[in-house]
């Protein structure tokens, strides 16, 4: 096989079905750019994230699954802007031109991008240390835009789904999580189900989109959770000049997180883990009922679990009521190097 | 050292002077996704180029002259859609975090960002092999988009600038031009001032925003030479549904490519080597004069090298008017991997 990047652009990505018509994009792979008529109510939001092989993804890992979660935490961020996924573009490092390996990662997306009408638009793809960079884009409307700075004191802080999955995830399947050695799955008490269920946490996160569409009116900030509770929550209590308590004995874990990770290595996941792509937003106290019905009848579960307050840091309470030192800091991509 | 992915981005890239105010951008760097306000009688367009180190820009390359490079290539290609630069977003693969090499590439960005008012206004930076993905978007109106499948017969082919200079740079500065061993710089005839413009050439190229912004009302199709005539005008023909003829003797060179390069050496830069980052436009022969006008009001050397013809082929006329065989084809960046 000997293809160029053209004959791989045409056959895996815009005619493997990616790059479908979808209302506003007027010209898309093929030209020197993508044109898109963004709708005059309506503000564009994109954000852009990148994984490497080795670092965010295991080497010589199933390519469809890369794709699905190369393209879920993109569209994760879309979420925690409240935005409709309305494009996305690719851009591809490849060591060589595997056809399995395309075909598998083109599918990979399709599933994904079918499913929240996202077709790929553009992207550059070329010869190197294989990597993934997706940037995708969303439509909001000005008022319903989901930033991190509208925090106020006496908001009620929410997440969705289960905390520390991610992290927990990343033990089961044997990769680094940087939470430590005693960090681990108990292997005894780890069924199929459970390491099925961490599987899909980590290749497969729900973006909540339909989520953040339905209860943007109700929500005053929102961040979605991918450097650990902590991390994520302090750049919202950053930008919006507050500070947050949280209440761990509130914190939801999944089933298979409770089954077979300790108490508190399950808490150091959810504060420290990050990788849930679950959302952490602050709802007014007025809103509260409106906000739960909202949550309730697009079949997502919402936990309370602390409040916005004065101040410029997060007090974490135990199930004591105690307070937890959490100076051990988030997950720091760059720590140690150098 | 030991900074944080969110430290690295305040510093380098949020404070730096690359996230200006920019009319339309509604919020940049530091939230979940970046917010823009497209202007209601505009379209958007974007576009992403990646560059890999010891691919497209050597190892220990001077970090302040890879960023320009990575910015003007992508500028290039908002060129070649007849686009006004609204902002970009960078994805940057980092090895480690290096101080003086974060400096350095973000001054490089900067002179380019000032220049175009094109702010920086997210991505994401993570660790792994260094490579730089930039999107870069702009601003254009709906009848002036300049696309690949608007030639149409009878109309002339202008090419900006000079030809060549791309592919011998490259070999000028000791690279792999990907065009054989015979390809070469004479050395003897090679002066200082001919190094300094081949090394302008490759990490300064000049984005053409303002001949193509000033004279898109002239010009039926556009693109940017960045894969060698015979690649780029190919994209034109195919998607116009077109054939074309070529001039080899109209072909512009510099007067460094005149000096140092070989005749024969010189025409297969232009035809094979790509890297030129000039426009290659069909203008309609009633345009022609007014054309013309247009890109002397801006100051841009531009040639008219060919004709589009009926046909779906390029032939190539040398300068006894004989035709060249095309058949090597154009740089394939996956050529011979697998």
């Amino acid at each position: 096989m000997s293809q160029s990047e053209f004959e791989i652009i045409r056959r895996y990505f815009a005619e493997s079905g990616l790059y479908f018509p979808r209302s506003g994009v007027e010209l898309g792979i093929g030209d020197d750019g993508a044109v898109l008529q963004v709708p005059t109510d309506s503000l564009l939001t994109m954000s852009m994230d990148i994984l490497v092989e080795g670092v965010h993804f295991p080497l010589f890992a199933d390519p469809a699954q890369v794709a699905h979660r190369a393209l879920a935490v993109n569209l994760s961020d879309l979420a925690a802007m409240a935005a409709d996924p309305f494009c996305f573009t690719l851009g591809l490092v490849l060591p060589y031109a595997n056809e399995s390996w395309l075909a598998g990662f083109s599918e990979g997306l399709l599933e994904l991008a079918e499913e929240f009408k996202c077709p790929l638009v553009g992207g550059d793809i070329t010869r190197g240390p294989l990597s993934i960079a997706i940037q995708v884009h969303g439509l909001c409307k000005q008022e319903r835009v989901l930033r991190r700075d509208g925090a106020k004191v006496g908001d009620l802080i929410y997440v969705t789904g289960t905390l520390g999955d991610g992290a927990i995830a990343l033990a089961s399947l044997g990769l680094d999580s940087h939470l430590g050695s005693s960090f681990v799955v108990d292997g005894e008490k780890q069924t199929d189900a459970c390491k099925q269920h961490f599987h899909s946490a980590y290749y497969r996160p729900k973006p909540r989109i339909e989520f953040s569409n339905n209860c943007a009116d109700f929500m005053s900030s929102g961040i979605d959770v991918s450097d650990g509770l902590v991390g994520d929550l302090g750049h919202v209590i950053k930008a919006s000049g507050v500070g947050a308590v949280l209440n761990t004995k509130a914190f939801p874990y999944s089933n298979p997180a409770a089954c077979c990770v300790s108490e508190s290595n399950r808490q150091l996941a959810a504060l420290f883990g990050g990788d849930d792509y679950e959302l952490c937003v602050s709802v007014p106290a007025l809103n509260r009922r409106e906000f739960e019905a909202a949550a309730e009848s697009v079949s997502t579960q919402i936990t309370c679990i602390g409040e916005i307050v004065t101040g410029s840091a997060i007090r974490c309470l135990d199930s004591q009521e105690e307070e937890i030192d959490l100076s051990s800091g988030a997950y720091m991509h760059f720590r140690g190097a150098n």
